[in-house]
């Protein structure tokens, strides 16, 4: 790998392949659209990008995405390019301008999607990576194998602190794991950040007391830096164990911040990832896009869910998981926790466990846990059954012969 | 307006409409997927975003973006929601997540794009906006009518600091206004900040005890926030009067911490820009965007330009102009200056002109200045007659007649 910058991309364009790769590449590094005196061989040499790798996969009649130039034909292309590092030295803000800068603006491109980011070790050096990861979560929520089992607090806004705090005690008497705050709730007039911790928390703290096991609570602190970093100090003075942060909300340089203040593990949401994504021809995959913030600090990640109630395909959430997984580079992992969500149950167990082959993850449920017949308890019950049933290959409907709370789960799930 | 935040979104959609609008509504406030006892008629009617107005433009037959639920027809509608700011406060970081979160993977949409963003004016008592503005920024410049000539130092990377400072003599030489970094030029191991600032300072400040006045140089300052904060402060100490920042790069925590670190405008690059807007389907027109940056305090903000060498239309680059210079709000107009650029020569400056009804602009030129045959200082004069040919209605043959500089490069501008 040496000390250079590996982004992969599908690229379609009306132009010749090479030509527009080399078009990318010029306007990513020293080129420009004309050439310039001043562009040595020399200079070029050091300095510019390089087409590492182009291959044509398909040929198209129609254009993805207007405003290009024209062609008989467009091209769909895997390309790989390389940049030296030394052009931006180990940044990730420099980096997104340099991977993900003007080109997507370029006439030669009809589309253009990053999947795919290799980065030289100086990173992992500049950037701290997750302080928690996948190990000191479960330390922190003591759950030493098996996923997190956790939940969202729903309706997302609008109840007030003692609704919110009456909805945590249901859900910590009934033995969740995991609680989090919805991403829009923030500090609001009608839930204000500080007292609903404190309340929250008071809660938590008096179940651990009786439990001795502290369900981890991830409260959205999204907001400017000061607050943030206020936020952070109040959720740590009140026994919390876990903060929540938009990324697309607040940046990277809010993450990395939040990241060298925070004692606590860092549950990292995607809000506004669609935007990012869901055009097939542009934008990002979720593997280069997370890997940057995972350098930055993010200790979890969203991934959706199996069979979600979004437009994310099983594959997509799968290989958005994967990557969560895999080291970030081989001499630094920084491997985070992957978070399941969206229309979940028990029923996506085990083809979620199948998939990844472990179950290093939180997988949180909302109606699969507070719509049980028997209550909260029996919802986390019935979620942890059919957890072990995957993890021990035993179908649900056997393992529902020693679990009433999954029996009874089996009937109202789908 | 009261005290809610109305956004306003291009929406495509194989459901019926107003099911549709609904849907994001629920979503990006107290719904969720299934009705929870929980969200009480109360609940709703204070928490509840609102469809404020929906409109269906046209019908089609197929969806513009994949993974949406099938439709016999997909309606294209202009939908305006709005929410209770108490919701969230003045935040710019959860006003995010609130107007473009998750809405854009919902299954309920094939297309969706925000086209326009009103807040209430708690959020101009929350952010600085602009210190500096066009006001501020003329006054540094020294320029007070007529817009300031700039151009961008090129190749983008590569050049050494001896090499730049060349550059940056034969620009200040001739007179220019404005010189800036290159996006992707930050501090590389070739061409690092500190130093490059310090030569090229020096040369800018001899040139300006030489003329009387200082041409403003954007030092791309992009990196981490420490850092970001280090380098602003080398730049004011060399006497520079100017700060590049790239968004996207720092997200919106990087630079609304940069702006209350600053005491120098901030000249704010979208670079990334493309995979936010390309997809006419999805993402974000510049009108909203920009304005949550001005409300963080960008003082300049990248527009493109009239016949660029790029994928976007001059009517969307006017658009985009004109939403930089309109108030963000009544009460707190926070105006900033936008940069043309890409492909620009004198050519443009009627136009650019007659579009925007003023020349309250910086207009960046490379070729259109370098390729004159005069030299620099005739370029740069060649480009402020265009102007003022422009802004008297003269035409640029007529203007040619009183200057050689101009005249001559009329015969290689195209």
């Amino acid at each position: 790998m040496g000390n250079r910058i590996y982004a992969t991309y599908w690229l379609e364009t009306g132009d010749d392949p090479k030509r527009a790769a080399e078009a990318i590449a010029g306007e990513q590094s020293s080129g420009t659209f004309v050439a310039l005196p001043t562009e040595t061989a020399e200079l070029k040499e050091r300095s510019g990008a390089r087409v590492e790798n182009i291959e044509v996969l398909e040929t198209v009649s129609s254009p993805s995405l207007p405003g290009g130039m024209k062609g008989d034909r467009y091209h769909r292309c895997r390309l790989t390019i390389s940049w030296p590092l030394e052009n931006l030295g180990p940044s990730l803000p420099n980096l997104m301008s340099t991977i993900a800068g003007n080109l997507f603006e370029l006439k030669q491109v009809s589309g253009l999607r990053l999947l795919d980011l290799q980065l030289p070790h100086e990173f992992a050096q500049a950037y701290p990576g997750p302080a928690f990861g996948i190990e000191g979560t479960r330390k922190l929520a003591g759950i030493s194998e098996g996923p997190l089992i956790g939940t969202i607090i729903k309706p997302s806004v609008g109840l007030s602190i003692e609704e919110t705090a009456r909805q945590v005690k249901l859900l910590v008497d009934g033995g969740i794991d995991f609680i989090k705050d919805d991403e829009l709730q923030g500090d609001g007039g009608y839930c204000p950040f500080d007292d609903r911790v404190s309340v929250v928390m008071q809660v938590v703290n008096e179940a651990a007391q009786r439990t001795g096991r502290k369900a981890m609570v991830a409260f959205n602190l999204t907001g400017d830096l000061d607050q943030m970093k206020r936020r952070h100090d109040h959720v740590l003075a009140e026994g919390g164990t876990c903060v929540m942060v938009c990324l697309n909300s607040v940046g990277i340089i809010g993450l990395h911040e939040l990241r060298k203040h925070s004692q606590l593990p860092i549950h990292a949401h995607r809000a506004g990832w669609g935007y990012l994504t869901r055009s097939p021809a542009l934008g990002w995959e979720y593997a280069p896009w997370q890997k940057i913030w995972r350098l930055a600090g993010a200790d979890h990640l969203h991934v959706n869910g199996l069979r979600n109630k979004f437009s994310e395909s099983d594959e997509s959430v799968i290989a958005a998981a994967r990557s969560v997984l895999a080291p970030v580079m081989p001499e630094a992992p920084m491997t985070a926790m992957p978070v399941f969500s969206s229309g979940q149950t028990g029923l996506q167990a085990a083809d979620t466990f199948a998939a990844l082959g472990c179950a290093d993850l939180i997988h949180t449920v909302g109606g699969g846990i507070f719509g049980h017949p028997g209550g909260v308890g029996a919802g986390v019950e019935a979620l942890r059954e059919a957890w072990a049933a995957a993890m021990s290959g035993t179908p649900l409907g056997q393992q529902a012969e020693r679990s009433a709370a999954l029996g009874q789960a089996l009937e109202f799930w789908k």
